[in-house]
């Protein structure tokens, strides 16, 4: 059975999503877990599109991580050379082993877009191919708007294919750019194209506009991929990218195609999950084989039989790919959940623990609490169930305030009082914020006994209202990013109100802080 | 070519759904548009399953709708006569010209979940068919796990759907109860049973837990199915059913058949939001043909293309079913957006104009505001542009308190003044957290004078913290999504303090409230 390569562009056509804006903080934590998951390629982004992408790509570089980076850019200009292209320029300058250039497989758009002719078209993509090659390249060739251009004008799309293929592309990629084609249309031009071009490595690249990209990928791969491009969730422009954690689960489980260890799959679920926190989107609960409800049953004739065999009203075994079974009156366990998290964090949890931290965050999730992306909170729990911990300060009183006044301008200041040992702090500070004033005022009451926490700072907050339909009255629910030293962590707070959500979060850090680096103590 | 019915079981199957709780006035009014729409088969709910269902039947069938109604129930009990089963008499009293039966065909789901002979399942099947037909009913033969139990034991599957057949049933439906089957799966079974059963005809019901239950019920017309059910938007357990919405415009833009007329389809994407609002449901914004960002482009290259010829990156013209083509406002727009977009909304902007709100949209999105989801503070600096555009009113001062007191909980309270017209109003409120107490009391501020906004409410918060690196010392951006009567807007803020960003966004949402809904001004 062939080699199947997972292809990740949630870093670059992902966030063509109209809702997603990265930072460069954010493409590092998603390249990184990417790659730990065991994605084979992770495309990074256009680079010289923007001027943050020159500072990823020199971090990303650095983080050697286990999976293959791409920086994506298209063919050189019309009547131009390679050499004098700066985007080409910049594809090398990215530092990745691998480009992808995109090119013009439909004569249309070369004399409409691209206004240039279809010979010229040809010789950009073969010069811009082998000029990359020439310089130690993996090269994957996107033959953009494949399927409509073949429809088009088949020899032409045969021959912009050949002119990468001939220039030593080490892969073509078929993109169904405008996601309106159909399993069987997909399936019988990839075919064809299979028998004409025997020995090329071809890949696919969908969009969902007719709601047909994980079919339509799974087509392709059925009639010659060996390549899926995709996005973790199908995140992407319009409707979306094909969704490479449905596609992934569906080679894998239905098809047989072992495309990663089994015990990867197992984080698929959390994987889908994490990346949606990062990216700041609710998790689509309805996601087939990830979503919070893929595998609950509310339907009373299917919870019967459910109870009787779980495999009557279920496409697979959830555990497969880390979710759970739910039926909508009766939350199941998930024990072995807890300890698996446990273990991964090197802690030694039994059953009757993992029961009560379950317990803890069943009642915290149901107040709008979320655990995937905040591992520290998870953490300090299992921390707290040790009899000889002992909490290293408590809260007494905050008070927090903004103000804007006519010709006066705006002000935050914030007010702690906590207790650390015997000791009472109160402080006072400002912020360009309420959240600024209220951690700095936090930190201040802290550093004089817990010196290690003066070199602990946020660096990233995310909020998200809960509930759709009651405003600013609904449940408020926080993550903040914390980093000390090498460091980074996060931890989560929910409640009606920011404030005392982003406090539950705060506090909770300090305290995590004090765990990780040590807490070196002074003498109060 | 054949001619498809779409059967929608929104009200039966998409409510069990976890999220959807339908009233009768929910269910009537559903049923209503749908029939007005043209759909062919409204399944409206199982008699008996819960005590609102008669008194819906009753009021639906004095309805006389354009479109024929089923009602939804299970073969009789093994072992019993259909005389004696409540169930069926309940169908038979809901009083709809159609009734759909739905019996097992797995041999494994006979013995393991009706505990009952292979023999017996097939009397029941009949016998119940037979009964309904003996009533003058139109019977629907839902043949449930049709698929799966196909592939474990094809000559008993065949049995059931001989019984059903030989009893009398108008319509055979193969059921892919668990969603787990892919294209071509669907379409060899399919296709095989049409061989056997010549002359009868088939349906097809999908469900999406392997996120293929578009391209599935697809296959299933293509290999000889002539009814498709499904629901509006894919509502429905699990990962949900198949896409009634999605599949209609697949079928008739893609496939050429002419399902329904033209027109109709053009309402498909009010229809798709329609029935989101009614079953309280946030409407998918990538949604396929439907979505808000279906047609949403904000790649730099797409739009420039784009604005050239609008197919090369559209699959369709959006307006054969009712949808819209936008640009996403970023700072990788250029004039080209800001001139459609400013179209769109039907003002008339010149290449001066254009370029003054992309010079401010370039400024404001360097100091952390993103207009990509915030139309409607794009619209408002068109309107801003405009000499004659009065500001509705002015902020003077508003201070804001969040605290928690040892024993005495938690407060928060708002103050505002702001000036409308030669009047000054100044107001407090308080809330379960600042925005909501800042946002009540600037409602408070202006509702006496401008009394539309009493109907405002926020329905959705969204916060980001920009720059990674800084903090909370860093810029904060707000989104705020709000709802007056049945329009819904998007407006932004930003600054490092939330409250002052939450503030911009607040207020620009009440002037575009004004606008939107008409300022209606009572003398102040």
């Amino acid at each position: 059975m062939t080699s199947i390569f997972l292809y990740d562009t949630t870093l670059r056509d992902g966030a063509q999503r109209e809702d997603i804006s990265l930072s460069v903080e954010d493409k590092l934590t998603i390249a990184h877990r990417l790659a730990e998951f065991g994605m084979h390629y992770i495309e990074c982004g256009w680079p010289g599109s923007n001027p943050k992408d020159a500072d990823f790509f020199a971090r990303a570089n650095r983080m050697h991580l286990p999976a293959r980076l791409a920086a994506f850019g298209r063919t050189r200009h019309a009547n131009a050379t390679c050499a004098a292209d700066a985007n080409l320029r910049a594809l090398i300058d990215a530092g990745t082993p691998a480009v992808t250039l995109v090119g013009k497989t439909w004569d249309y758009h070369v004399s409409h877009v691209l206004s240039t002719t279809p010979e010229e078209n040809l010789a950009m993509i073969g010069d811009s191919v082998a000029w990359m090659k020439g310089r130690g390249r993996e090269v994957i060739y996107d033959a953009e708007h494949f399927y409509d251009g073949f429809v088009a004008n088949p020899e032409y799309a045969m021959a912009t294919l050949r002119a990468a293929a001939e220039a030593g592309a080490d892969w073509l990629v078929l993109c169904e750019t405008n996601g309106g084609k159909l399993p069987w249309e997909m399936e019988a031009i990839t075919r064809e194209v299979a028998s004409r071009l025997p020995g090329a490595r071809l890949g696919v690249h969908c969009h969902n506009d007719s709601g047909c990209a994980v079919a339509n990928s799974l087509a392709g791969v059925r009639s010659g991929a060996a390549m899926v491009q995709g996005t973790v969730n199908g995140y992407g422009e319009r409707v979306g990218n094909a969704d490479l954690v449905t596609i992934l689960a569906n080679l894998q489980l239905k098809m047989g195609h072992p495309v990663l260890a089994a015990d990867r799959l197992h984080e698929l679920t959390s994987l889908s999950r994490f990346v949606a926190e990062v990216v700041n989107l609710q998790h689509d609960a309805h996601q087939p084989y990830t979503g919070h409800s893929a595998f609950a049953h509310k339907g009373g004739i299917h919870v019967a039989a459910i109870l009787k065999s779980p495999d009557t009203y279920q496409h697979i075994d959830p555990d497969l790919v880390g979710n759970q079974m739910r039926s909508v009156t009766s939350e199941l366990s998930g024990r072995g959940n807890i300890q698996l998290q446990a273990r991964r964090l090197g802690l030694d949890v039994d059953n009757e623990q993992a029961q009560r931290v379950l317990a803890q965050i069943k009642h915290l999730e149901h107040e709008g609490f979320t655990f995937e992306a905040a591992e520290a909170s998870v953490e300090l729990m299992f921390h707290r169930l040790d009899p000889d911990y002992r909490q290293p300060f408590e809260l007494l009183d905050y008070f927090v305030i903004t103000e804007r006044r006519h010709g006066r301008g705006l002000l935050a200041e914030a007010t702690v009082k906590v207790k650390v040992g015997e000791v009472v702090k109160f402080t006072a500070a400002e912020g360009n914020g309420p959240v600024n004033a209220l951690a700095t005022a936090l930190q201040e009451a802290l550093v004089d006994v817990y010196p290690v926490l003066r070199a602990v700072r946020l660096t990233d907050y995310k909020v998200r209202i809960l509930s759709g339909a009651a405003g600013t009255a609904a449940n408020t629910r926080v993550l903040i990013d914390f980093q000390g030293g090498l460091e980074t962590w996060t931890t989560v707070g929910a409640n009606a109100n920011i404030i005392d959500a982003s406090w539950r979060a705060l506090s909770d850090s300090m305290e995590y802080a004090l765990i990780r680096l040590g807490s070196q103590e002074s003498a109060p």
